[in-house]
C-alpha cells in the first residue's frame, strides 16, 4: 500500500516598517494562493527608512519574534530599510529560512539589464546602506549602479496623494540627475514605490525597465516553496487564515490596505 | 541679621515626538536664559502625528517619566500632537507643573484677532483631536475657527526643503480653502511650521497674523516662572548645563538641531 503524506501548508511571515510591505503580501497571496499569511507592520514606530541602522535592527528582531510566536515558517522582511541594515542580523540570530524584498530585485536587475546601467531608488537608510550596489556589483562586476534616495515618496503615498502635481514633481525632481546617465532598469527600492509605477515610468522614460521589488519577492518566495517539497504542495486549511497585524491602528492605515488589496482588509492591533 | 535665600534655578524638561520641539527650546532658551534645558526628543518613533490617540499617550508617559529622572521639575509639552492627545492624561498622572505648546497659542490667538475669524494648521493627530477649536471658542464663544490638516509639512521640514517650488505648491493647496474664508489669524500648530512661515506667509495673505506656538510657550513659560519666585530669580549655577537627548540619532536630525539654535547642539543618544 502507498502512503501519500499530506503537510499543511506552512505559514508565511511578513513584516515591514508599515502598510507598505502589504504590497509583497498582495503579490504573495496571488502567486503562492492558499498559503496563510500572518503580516506584522509596526506602524507605532513607521517610518523606519529615517532612522538610524541600530534602531532599525532592534525593531527588526522584535517583528521577527511576534511572527514566529505566531506560526510563521518562513520569515519575508518586506521592508527595504530593515533588509539592508537587518538582514545579517537577523539571518545569525534566528533559524528559520528567511527571504527579503532586495535580493531577488538585485539578481532581476543584474540579469535583465542590457547596457548595465541600473538606477535605484529607495528611502534614506536603503541608499544610504549600498545593499543594491553591491549585490548588484556583485552578480555583475561591471555594471554601474545609479542610487538616489527619495525620501519624501513614502509621506506622499500614505496621504493618498497618487496623482497630484505635486507628486509628480517631486518625482521630476529626484529622477532629474539619472535621467541623463542613460540607465535601462531602475529598481523601485521601496514598497510603497509600486503605488507610484505609474507617475515613475513616464518620468524616467520609456525605455527603461522598472523593477518592482515587492513581485520578485513573491516570486522568490514561490521558487522557496516549489524547491522545498515539504512545505510546498501541501494540504489546504481553511482553518489556517491568513492575520495583518499592526503596532498601531489607524484610519489611514486602513484605506491604503483596502487600496493595495483591492478589498478591505482586516487589521488587528497589537502592542507587540 | 537679614537673611537671603538663593535657590538653584529650576530645570526646565521639554519633550517632542522629535527635533521639532527644539524650536521651543530655543525660543525659551532666550526668553529665560539661565535655566537649565532638559530636552527629550522621541526620533525613534517620529512622527507622532500620524499615529493614533493611545500609542501617543503612551509615548507621552514615557517621555514625561524620562525628563522628571532627569531633573526636570517643570514640563513643557512642546509636541502639539502630544500636547492635544496626551496633556489631560499626564496632568492627572504627574504632580508636576506642566505648560504646553497648545494654550498659549490659544489664549493668544482669542485675544488678538479681530473679526474673530481664526485659522488653524497642524499635523493630522491635532487638528483631528479638535483642541484648537475647543479652546478658541471657550476663550471667545463668538469666533469661528477654520482648521486644516498638514502632514506633509513635517517631511518636507525634516528634508530642509524650505524654499523648494514643491514646499510653495503644497502649502498654497492646503491653505487654498482657508484663504476665501477671511480669517485674520493663524495659528501655527506645530513645531516644525516656524522653518516655513516665510513660505506660510505670502501664500495666506499679508493681513493675517501668524502665531508661532513655539515663541506662545516660551512666554508662558517666562510667566510661570515669574509668577513663582521660587523658582524664579535663582541662582545661576554654570555646573548645571542644558542637556538635550534623542531616543535615536541621524544626520538629519543634528542639522536640523543645528539649524534651529544657529550653532551645533551635541545630541545624546538615549534607550528611553
Amino acid at each position: 500500500m502507498a502512503v501519500i503524506t499530506f503537510y499543511e501548508s506552512i505559514m508565511i511571515g511578513i513584516f515591514d516598517s508599515g502598510v507598505g510591505g502589504m504590497t509583497v503580501a498582495r503579490a504573495i497571496e496571488q502567486m503562492c494562493p492558499g498559503y496563510p499569511l500572518v503580516y506584522f507592520g509596526d506602524i507605532a514606530k513607521t517610518p523606519y527608512g529615517s532612522k538610524s541602522p541600530d534602531t532599525i535592527k532592534n525593531y527588526s528582531i522584535n517583528n521577527t519574534e511576534f511572527l514566529l510566536q505566531h506560526g510563521a515558517e518562513l520569515i519575508v522582511i518586506a521592508c527595504n530599510s530593515a533588509a539592508s541594515t537587518a538582514r545579517e542580523t537577523l539571518n545569525q540570530q534566528y533559524n528559520v529560512p528567511m527571504l527579503d524584498v532586495i535580493t531577488p530585485a538585485v539578481n532581476r536587475a543584474a540579469e535583465i539589464s542590457k547596457n548595465g546601467r541600473i538606477g535605484v531608488i529607495g528611502t534614506r537608510a536603503t541608499i544610504k546602506s549600498g545593499i543594491y550596489e553591491q549585490g548588484i556589483s556583485r552578480q555583475r562586476p561591471k555594471s554601474k549602479v545609479l542610487s538616489q534616495a527619495c525620501p519624501l515618496l513614502v509621506p506622499l503615498v500614505e496621504e493618498g496623494w497618487l496623482n497630484k502635481q505635486e507628486t509628480k514633481m517631486i518625482i521630476r525632481r529626484y529622477l532629474h540627475s539619472m535621467r541623463s546617465k542613460q540607465i535601462d532598469t531602475l529598481v523601485l527600492g521601496c514598497t510603497h514605490y509600486p503605488l507610484l509605477k505609474h507617475l515613475i515610468g513616464p518620468r524616467i522614460g520609456r525605455r527603461v525597465q522598472l523593477i518592482d521589488s515587492s513581485v520578485e519577492v513573491a516570486k522568490a518566495v514561490h521558487s522557496f516553496l516549489d524547491a522545498h517539497p515539504d512545505s510546498a504542495h501541501r494540504l489546504y486549511n481553511p482553518e489556517k487564515k491568513s492575520r495583518f497585524f499592526v503596532s498601531d491602528l489607524t484610519e489611514t492605515a486602513q484605506q491604503l490596505a483596502a487600496k493595495i488589496f483591492g478589498r478591505p482588509i482586516p487589521l488587528e492591533k497589537t502592542n507587540a
